[in-house]
């Protein structure tokens, strides 16, 4: 697994997936290629999935919305015959490092998200027809599409076979998904979950593990009519011709990686890398008609998908790196005029678009599990959206006053409605509904600061900061923080800020992430699951894995 | 650590604390006895603290709410000059198996809970005098009182350590507490976990780590007038005399325990153990005058105590044991009619003791770490409060119908009205809530059916069991499922269960004992903590741990 993983595809590469478009209803077929796995050593049987196969499905789910904005219900199928799904692959899972298992799950349930958003945020809902095996992240998928269809064949069935088969929970919200999302009875969820065959039938639809059952002759007429009555329902408005997400352009050396506008620059040594987002150069689109004819190149839909390929590219590619600085150079003013346009046509399909995936980015980085810093040096432009950065990350330093020699503008902070609304956190809060929780006050005060450029004293006094340092600290301090925190051990670190950022409600996005996965993460560590006598090494062999049975 | 763990304790044998008590407000002591390590191989300095200093705290806030229900406030103070508390004891930890490990942060963490339950549910408040230092589970300790004092004496800090310095989380809520309860700004608490010596003086107030910052010079006067005013403020009302919990009957076989009214079965080859509540012989005391003579005999009281001491019993003393099976045996009539009185009589101060108590138990029954089923077999007594295990299991077999040489009462269940509100889970929701997530037409119509024994068809209608078995199935059907069980991986056990346990809404508690403990036993296992190279194991002795850097 030396060779970057790029998650940048279109549908000219896709190997393991096709759409066909007819309106306003989409259908996108699953049809794994056995011999297209991203890593040597196993083959993608009966429609079995690794990260490759996601990352194509991530840039499906993603271009349905920028390019398809017609689409209103996109039917999920098997491409092939007699298996809907069976999952992430196994002998994929049984040879890959702990923290591929982890950053592979991370990333699929992400995915899985997006289908749940794009109802929510765009109107565009994933229902799922369901022919054949349907086993573990099979089901997942299904699970994480809003109106789930099973043939009644007498054979196909739904299931969840990852804890009697494999000793290791489903990776990608099953649990959660099954409790939460279907309110399926825990003594039947705990049925299910233990039966490797898995619910087929009515009994599947008495326990609400799928919505309808269909006789199996009308499978195909009854899934059209299905479709047809929610595309018909739809309160999904018309919108007009979407936009091509073209090729990103992006430079990758051996210590950088070079957008438009964004850089990252890599120090190994030190075990950093900083993300420096530069504001807009140029004047913000007349109207969204205009924004339309740009397309990709528009600045905010840019720099959020330069943003988002850097978080994903760090993740994989560059797994010692520990602590990211994210920094801004740019003027807020500008910056501030391009948000402005969307914000105030928050109505125009498209400009819902831009706004949600910055929801998408920033959740993103929420749950990345590396430490996070954001530096407001002269010159920045913590701006709205972008100041919401500072208040992702773990903590915020700020230039205090003039820097001699430096004689970019004085760092300030400005916010806008960006921070009070339409990007809210996991948790349904905004960052800082969160960052002040409970304390409405705090967060009401800092409201009416809209749109004031706040320098140093004032950001610190408004709680929008953590520390605020002159020339004479700046250097030493952040150079000394810098190097205590990448001396931690990096485990410590992933559960200390998997606890500290989520404050407050938790919803079933905030449970996958914290619970189920904590839980899925340990259980990865233990013998009985990938040990040499466990059951991920010994599945297909014929042999029973052997455990421990000590109870934890 | 073979010997079993004993979890009885009485003042009369207490090493580690003590207790004055002056009128409405008791003071509590912690002088842990650094000789007095419950395994060879520890000292306990520092008033640090292993399983056993724990073990006294817990009898002593148990008894502090049925002995001394006149006690409005407790201070907690330590006996010992020149610290609060070092927490949880490095070379008890560094010895210590992942399973005590984690059975260890269990219990400490329910004790804490116990302190925050004093104050809700009895109007005891705990509150906590800091000099010294106060790091790691001291804090936790402190974090766990409802207001917390530190003295401004130019060193006395509160700390959480673990993360810098051990590379484990804190174990015993304190990140949890700390965002949640004391509402810490994530990057104020994401610098208070990174820096060893902690915060002091008015800093820990400013940040509200602390809810008082005391000059020196005044400290004993202040705490003594900070305590008289929350005890006139209280809204515990004055109760009578209180009682006192006499020592268990309890007598330990091999492959048994026996109490007064509850029987555990060991059968360690099939690695299940059951445990059978015998229904109440004796007609219920007439009032709770009667009851309160009765004392600790009283049937509801010792029951709960039997139970709470069988299930900490199993959890320590008998860890391969992995299914636990929930019987009774007895007449449910005469059982409803002791809860009545206490449902009946809720204001008074015993039966709110009763009752609260069993709320405990209970929770301690939703977080153990085993699978567990009720059988609900011929002649039982699943009513009210004990039918509340039937929802708290993972889940149950009830025997439908005449079974032939068995002429017992034919099973049934009964609902009370203690199945509706008056013993919610750690969500904060009753089971049946819980079971019936989002469906309160379904919770309606059990409410419905309150006092009417429910057999077999009727339970299963109603939603209240998972299977139904005639004498025909019943044995094969509940052996096949015993055997599979206990065949499966325990760890994938304990992750699937967690998650399906506790649907809906999220609490601090849940919290802490699902994403909080997630997260630390995932630590727990890695080698950046535990292994030879790790911190936990390099404490102390000079040399920094060493760690893998790959950020998971």
């Amino acid at each position: 697994m030396v060779e970057a993983i790029d998650f940048q595809t279109d549908p000219s590469t896709y190997r393991h997936w096709h759409v066909t478009y007819d309106g306003a209803v989409a259908h996108l077929y699953m049809d794994v290629d056995e011999d297209g796995g991203l890593f040597p050593g196993y083959q993608l049987k009966l429609n079995s999935y690794d990260l490759g196969v996601d990352i194509e499905l991530a840039d499906i789910v993603q271009r349905m919305r920028f390019e398809h904005p017609e689409v209103k219900v996109v039917v999920m199928r098997s491409g092939k015959d007699r298996v809907f799904c069976a999952g992430a692959n196994i002998r994929m899972l049984g040879g890959a490092t702990h923290s591929h298992k982890v950053n592979f799950c991370k990333f699929t349930n992400e995915t899985r998200n997006t289908y749940e958003a794009a109802e929510e945020d765009s109107g565009q809902k994933y229902i799922c027809a369901v022919k054949g095996a349907c086993a573990g992240g099979g089901y997942e998928l299904a699970l994480a599409c809003n109106y789930i269809m099973l043939t009644d064949d007498g054979s196909s069935a739904v299931s969840l076979p990852e804890v009697p088969l494999l000793a290791v929970l489903p990776g990608t919200g099953g649990l959660t998904r099954v409790t939460d999302k279907r309110k399926v009875r825990r003594d039947r969820a705990d049925v299910f979950c233990s039966v490797e065959e898995g619910v087929r039938g009515k009994r599947a639809k008495e326990w609400n593990l799928v919505d309808e059952v269909v006789p199996n002759g009308r499978f195909e007429e009854i899934v059209a009519e299905r479709a047809s009555e929610f595309a018909t329902n739809s309160i999904k408005r018309d919108a007009g011709e979407g936009i091509e997400l073209t090729p990103l352009k992006r430079t990758i050396g051996d210590d950088n990686i070079i957008y438009s506008a964004v850089e990252i620059e890599l120090d190994r040594a030190a075990r950093t890398a900083t993300i420096t987002l530069r504001g807009p150069d140029e004047t913000p689109p007349v109207d969204m008609a205009e924004f339309q004819k740009q397309g990709a190149d528009a600045y905010l839909l840019r720099v959020a998908r330069e943003l988002d390929d850097a978080m994903l590219h760090l993740r994989f590619n560059e797994m010692e790196l520990g602590l990211l600085i994210f920094k801004t150079q740019g003027d807020s003013e500008t910056l501030l005029a391009h948000e402005a346009l969307l914000i105030g046509n928050a109505q125009n399909w498209l400009a819902n678009e831009v706004l949600k995936f910055w929801k998408r980015v920033l959740k993103r980085i929420d749950v990345t599990s590396r430490s996070m810093i954001a530096q407001v040096e002269h010159g920045s432009c913590f701006a709205g959206v972008f100041a919401e950065l500072l208040f992702a990350v773990d903590r915020t330093y700020m230039m205090e006053g003039a820097f001699e020699g430096d004689n970019r503008p004085i760092a300030s902070v400005t916010l806008s409605e960006a921070n009070f609304g339409p990007l809210p956190m996991g948790n349904e809060l905004t960052r800082l509904e969160t960052r002040f929780l409970e304390q409405p006050s705090m967060v009401e005060a800092t409201q009416a600061m809209i749109g004031e450029p706040l320098q140093a004293e004032e950001a610190n006094q408004a709680g929008l900061v953590t520390l605020i340092l002159d020339d004479i600290d700046w250097e030493d301090e952040v150079r000394l923080f810098i190097e205590e925190r990448v001396s931690f051990s990096p485990d410590a670190m992933t559960g200390m800020e998997a606890n500290l950022r989520f404050a407050g409600p938790e919803t079933m996005e905030t449970r996958i992430f914290g619970r189920l996965t904590a839980w899925q993460n340990w259980i990865f560590n233990r013998s009985n699951a990938v040990g040499s006598e466990g059951a991920l090494q010994r599945y297909g062999t014929g042999v029973r894995a052997s455990f421990d049975m000590t109870r934890v």
